[in-house]
């Protein structure tokens, strides 16, 4: 892929505001990050939502049937419905046709048609769904599993850790990334079953620099890179941080401006407030990564509107470019050897 | 109690900033809330921390050796040490010489101690630490299990929802307490399997008004009075949630000054600044409640100054003033009742 132009299929039917702002924040992210778009669905909707005179230049119009809707169960729907956007969307990266799918629609769906349509790497049992978030130490944490895998057992956090060490390293340039277990006390004694027994694992794994437990207050702290954790708990405090950051830009809206001096205040501070609210806002930060499949998906909230599209396929290419599926796939095969190595030795890496 | 002045067994020596700050808390709880007051630990640290010429009206000092250290298991620091401050701390209780506990110490020693000591209410099979947050909507929260038990069954939670419904009516006032279950989406379909299970339990169970299933994104939102959920989920989500509050405050102290606008701005704003400070700042909130034991127990933070100490004083007074402990019990002779009655049956409240 190096030289030649990433190739991004999008899902222009999946989620809350498809397929207008889906179609807004792929056309900018094709001027903007110099991207191909293939938007896959529904022909007679796509064009109409296009602005006149579009330049047809990187960009296609890939025909699909129907969604995946929310209250439909996923596996069901991608069987009964193949050539539902999402399923066209996979099949393009299988077909090499694509570098990557991007999607805010049903996330359950997205996952089964990568599953069944692209198959697992290579080693890895789950695939799981990896966040990035921002931290107060100036670079991202990315949390894995956010909601793909609700109950887990310890082997599949342990190649959780091993694909949001590949991530962090080779995407976010994270030299060495440091590993926690999402916990409820610092101390190796502390937690769940899953905890305990996947603290073990994490321990002696030479391929991750696990450095211990990771409390709800360590996650935004910036002493960890990579946070593994089942996709329960990964889910609610993903929606959590993303609730909490609006529920902050509230209590700012109804307090600053209180009094006259408030309102002066306010008035002075508007640049600066609107950077906090780029800092706050969990629309800057596109979506979620699907780990683990043999092609690289994003999985953008149902809410997205054009710029989170836009994040998200900026996500997109930035795995295309470092090559993430490659590096999680030699990993694994490192994984192998290593099994039956001194827990002393070195990763590979 | 009625009538008579409310009395606070505080475990003078738990905690990080223990003695000094517990201390300092109680003697403001004393003058403020007008409850009395028994330091429970070694009388001369005590004694070198009141103020000189302390007058000694609603206070005392009851004797205790030692304390349960952070990296001790809880259970056999508790057997090993009965004088220790926490376990005499709960036998004032038990010996009515006390009304409730409040300790800053090592939690998971507290709990130990106050289900040795006084022993679980009738129909309680695990008591939990309930944390109640502010939400936007103006009024608070109740989650709990927050910690207390990381493995749970379905029933624990069905019986969490209870004793958070008591405690949401009782003493936070709220007419018939919506209930939510933590997960990780509305549908009823969605979950692990202890959501999945425990979603059955709460929907036919007559005893709570069970509203569906509460999203990370919706424990802010007010919609919900009463969240239920393991302790592990819980631990998470309370530690994320009060580290969050610093993370913002650290943003508006780095985003809101810069430039000479922003100086000029946040010199205005200060008095708003700060009632931003109050609104997130966690040290407002007191602490967990441990719900289930034969007595009022206050779980503070192991790092609680003296603002922090006051609130979950006053946290304690208003679970004594509000019969907490008796609408508990009263509920779980009703629930023994309704397990025989058809689901269609209102509660008895």
């Amino acid at each position: 892929m190096g030289a030649t132009r990433a190739r991004i299929a999008i899902d222009a039917m999946g989620g809350d505001h498809a397929p207008a702002e889906i179609i807004t924040g792929a056309l900018r992210a094709r001027e903007e990050l110099d991207v191909e778009i293939l938007l896959v669905g529904d022909p007679q909707q796509i064009k109409a939502h296009l602005p006149q005179q579009t330049n047809f230049g990187q960009l296609e119009i890939v025909p699909a049937e129907g969604t995946i809707e929310m209250h439909e169960e996923p596996l069901s729907g991608i069987k009964r419905k193949p050539k539902a956007s999402i399923n066209v969307a996979m099949d393009l990266v299988k077909q090499k046709r694509a570098d990557a799918v991007v999607s805010a629609g049903h996330s359950g769906a997205a996952m089964a048609a990568g599953l069944l349509r692209l198959g697992r790497l290579k080693g890895i049992d789950r695939p799981a769904i990896g966040a990035v978030l921002p931290t107060i130490a100036s670079k991202p944490v990315i949390i894995l599993d956010v909601g793909a895998n609700v109950d887990c057992r310890p082997k599949f956090l342990e190649q959780f850790a091993i694909m949001g060490s590949v991530y962090s390293q080779y995407v976010l340039g994270v030299n060495d990334p440091k590993v926690g277990l999402l916990n409820i006390g610092e101390e190796a004694c502390k937690g769940n079953d899953l905890a305990l027994r996947t603290y073990e694992l994490l321990e002696k794994n030479p391929q991750v620099s696990f450095i211990g437990n990771a409390e709800g207050r360590d996650v935004l702290s910036g002493r960890f890179d990579v946070i593994v954790c089942d996709g329960f708990t990964g889910n609610v405090l993903l929606k959590f941080a993303e609730a909490v950051g609006e529920v902050m830009l509230q209590i700012l809206r109804e307090e600053l401006p209180q009094g006259l001096h408030g309102q002066i205040g306010t008035a002075i501070l508007k640049p600066n407030l609107k950077r906090i609210k780029q800092r706050v806002d969990h629309a800057e930060h596109g979506g979620g990564l699907l780990l683990g499949v043999a092609g690289i998906c994003i999985i953008s909230h149902g809410s997205s509107q054009a710029p989170s599209v836009f994040n998200a396929i900026r996500l997109a290419k930035e795995a295309i470019d470092h090559q993430v599926l490659e590096h999680i796939s030699s990993q694994n095969g490192s994984k192998k050897q290593s099994a039956t190595s001194s827990s002393e030795a070195n990763s590979d890496e």
